[in-house]
């Protein structure tokens, strides 16, 4: 019989069997000392560290099913872990319990290019597999600027710079292999492009941050590298004119591969970080893809709306070391954030909103950083609608603390509020989970729950995420 | 305390009561003559007709609760209905039930242009949306050939002829309301591009066929009207030189709107219908869209590529006139295949597998018919790797029929057998159910099971349909 009331914290003789049992079947690939434990909390942003009991390292999929199977026996929490830069304390085990590190687990098992299709294991990360496909004139465009592996990307629904043109994560994944929280493992889909065959259980495992299974298996689309790549910087009077541009240049249908703002905070950042020289306004960041003639055709289109919104300061670049050049600022923007304050630490936040709403939204949120008293520069993947702010924090000052709570739960209401979500990208974890209801509604959670429960009915999976205990 | 144990049909006092009661608050808009009962229940192909008790036709979606929650306390079927276009069965009561009629909620709540997005009723059809967006710009591109409705549409998760371009439904729904078996209302998503916030409960109902809940409003993704649109014919001397070409455009990434594929036997109807003269070898029929100078190029590569594979008589359009006789034939074909083999019935089916497997699978298909001693016309939306065959079968002949359900069985087995899947785009409905477990094996169908219960504990939401009682 299954136990199915909530999970509470495994007690030690419990913990100690399973530890015990893990080291005679993985040896040195489980691990339980401290600074190791501790490395696989959350380690990024606000939330507190809580680390796990122990850490192992499966070496396939057959591994995972074992380490399930223990931990279900003794009804001890599975904490999955990639590279940990998720953001909202998804790695964090709130009730201790077994982190499974998926580092060990880095093959590419086969790349189909007629298909434009590859499967890949858990561990692999995204610049890993862009490396092995260099030869193939195959790439994967999903980007969420960290190295994030593949499962972890996963298992947040990620996304990113290019998702305006190529999708998220939920587009670009075919099928999962995923251990279940009882050991079985579930084949998701086949690799057909299309299938109308039952439940997407694909989509339901996408975004489901580990706490309806161990994702063990990824076959993802891939996509062909385009001809040709034009990126370019262009300047605005304001955080409006820029979002207007990238508003009409949706609308029409443009196929950008990236379209991203950076407010003049960020900007003056980057400029002190990267010893650039840009003009410390609202800056719009693109890259075009397609044939040589198309990306002309796609430049001379972007320009015309962006001057006719006040545009100027443009920069444009096809080669490869020019774009590198132009876009230095945006990839170093989260290390040029850390600068602004020295000593603080960044309470990095994502919303999405309806694209018509985003430049209200942006600026609402620059009034509020204000009278917070607040510094937070704002980045933001705005084709999509979807922003970042990262609030610098002294984290041993609880007013500080206590001020920059209340603006990430204005935040969360305010993009709700416009008909937009708390998180376009980041994921909920733990630092969401109390904005799902005012965005969703109870009749929405109950039915999470409600499939929570049917999936992992012990609750091991990842407890504490997404979902409250 | 729910009952969940295998739901049975109602007997007659429970069916009865509820159809007084329907009758009370609906009054004419609940109909139980055997005429239209029979209208309701599966009409096309193969599978026999199992009509429900009732028929009633909600206004709004708080008539659909209503409704939900009588069936729900007599544990009775509730059957949604849109044209009845389906082709697996979906809206066959063979339990008996209340079929839920949503053709009097056709209405298109909102549009919003700068969003590109609409807010629509289940009951709006695909081309009265298009009608309706006709002024903004915007167009709605999904298209499975009937002029289903969105909500059918979703439920199935539907694609059709320009899915290579625009996606599937999966791709093009952004949130749903769906009125829960208890009679609760549940928001999948707001209206962001993008959301990361707990499980994508959008695409869980999508293509869920009416099993979990009726769909009860439709936020929609709508794309801009190309600027320039381009059609074209094409003959090939194989089936695999038309399917070469196919793979190789795509793996290049052409980005063709539409890409199908005629059989010679398929195009032969297709003259005599339409009264054409194209050449009965395989044909595919394109449409490219983009800018004038984007579609300009488009065609200049994808000639290339099929002069390259043997590629002739090629016959371009532009023009909406010529376009719409170049695709006369494929429009028309569903009715030229009717008149192949007169006082026949078709069987349509659809498989899904890798592009690559794509021509040695319609091949081994042909073979098989001819095997088999049927005749059935292939059309294919081929740049997905997805077809369709259609024997003609006289119904009345019990051996014939053995002989096309042994043909079916195979197509669908090969189909899986190389990577692919039973179904692209129909659905499982009731004819397909059993080949499931054989392409997802019992661990996936364990857990659609497990939802299928949690969300729906007596089984009332359209019984017999993707899952086995």
């Amino acid at each position: 019989m299954i136990d199915s009331t909530p999970l509470l914290r495994p007690n030690d003789s419990a913990v100690a069997a399973v530890t015990a049992a893990l080291t005679r079947q993985f040896g040195n690939r489980c691990v339980t000392s401290a600074a190791v434990r501790e490395q696989h909390g959350h380690t990024l942003t606000w939330i507190a560290n809580q680390p796990p009991d122990a850490v192992v390292y499966p070496l396939d999929a057959a591994e995972m099913v074992a380490i399930v199977k223990l931990c279900a026996a003794h009804r001890m929490p599975v904490i999955p872990f990639g590279v940990g830069t998720s953001l909202e304390g998804h790695v964090n085990a709130p009730l201790g319990g077994v982190c499974v590190d998926t580092s060990m687990m880095k093959a590419v098992l086969s790349v189909q290019p007629e298909d434009l299709t590859c499967v890949v294991e858990p561990g692999v990360t995204r610049k890993q597999l862009n490396e092995h496909l260099r030869d193939t004139g195959l790439f994967f465009p999903i980007d969420p600027g960290a190295d994030a592996t593949i499962g972890g990307m996963t298992a947040t629904r990620a996304s990113g710079t290019n998702a305006v043109r190529y999708g998220t994560m939920k587009d670009n994944v075919l099928a999962l292999e995923v251990v279940s929280p009882a050991g079985e493992i579930v084949t998701t889909a086949r690799r057909a492009k299309k299938t109308s065959a039952g439940y997407d259980l694909t989509r339901l495992y996408v975004g489901s941050e580990g706490t309806l299974g161990l994702i063990a298996k990824v076959t993802l689309k891939l996509h062909g590298a385009p001809e040709a790549i034009s990126a370019a910087v262009c300047s605005f009077p304001s955080i409006k004119a820029a979002c207007d541009t990238t508003i009409q240049a949706i609308q029409i249908g443009l196929p950008m591969a990236r379209i991203e703002l950076l407010d003049e905070l960020q900007v003056a950042a980057c400029n002190r970080h990267s010893k650039l020289s840009l003009p410390e306004k609202p800056l719009l960041l693109l890259e075009f893809h397609g044939t040589t003639a198309g990306v002309a055709e796609q430049v001379e289109t972007f320009s015309a709306i962006a001057r006719d919104n006040g545009g100027s300061d443009f920069q444009w670049a096809t080669k490869p070391e020019d774009r590198t050049r132009l876009w230095e600022a945006r990839h170093n923007a989260y290390w040029a954030t850390m600068e602004i304050r020295p000593g603080a630490k960044g309470f990095a936040t994502d919303v999405c909103v309806p694209i018509s709403r985003l430049a209200e939204c942006v600026e609402e949120t620059k009034r509020d950083l204000d009278a917070s008293g607040l510094i937070g520069p704002i980045v933001g993947h705005v084709g999509d609608g979807n922003f970042h702010v990262q609030p610098m924090i002294m984290v041993d000052d609880p007013e500080e603390i206590a001020r920059a709570e209340g603006f990430l739960e204005r935040l969360a209401k305010r993009a709700i509020s416009m008909d937009g979500t708390c998180t376009g990208e980041h994921g909920v974890g733990q630092g969401k989970i109390k904005y799902l209801e005012a965005e969703l509604g109870p009749a929405a959670l109950a039915t999470m729950r409600a499939i929570k429960v049917a999936i992992d009915p012990q609750g091991i999976m990842n407890p504490g995420k997404i979902l409250a205990f």
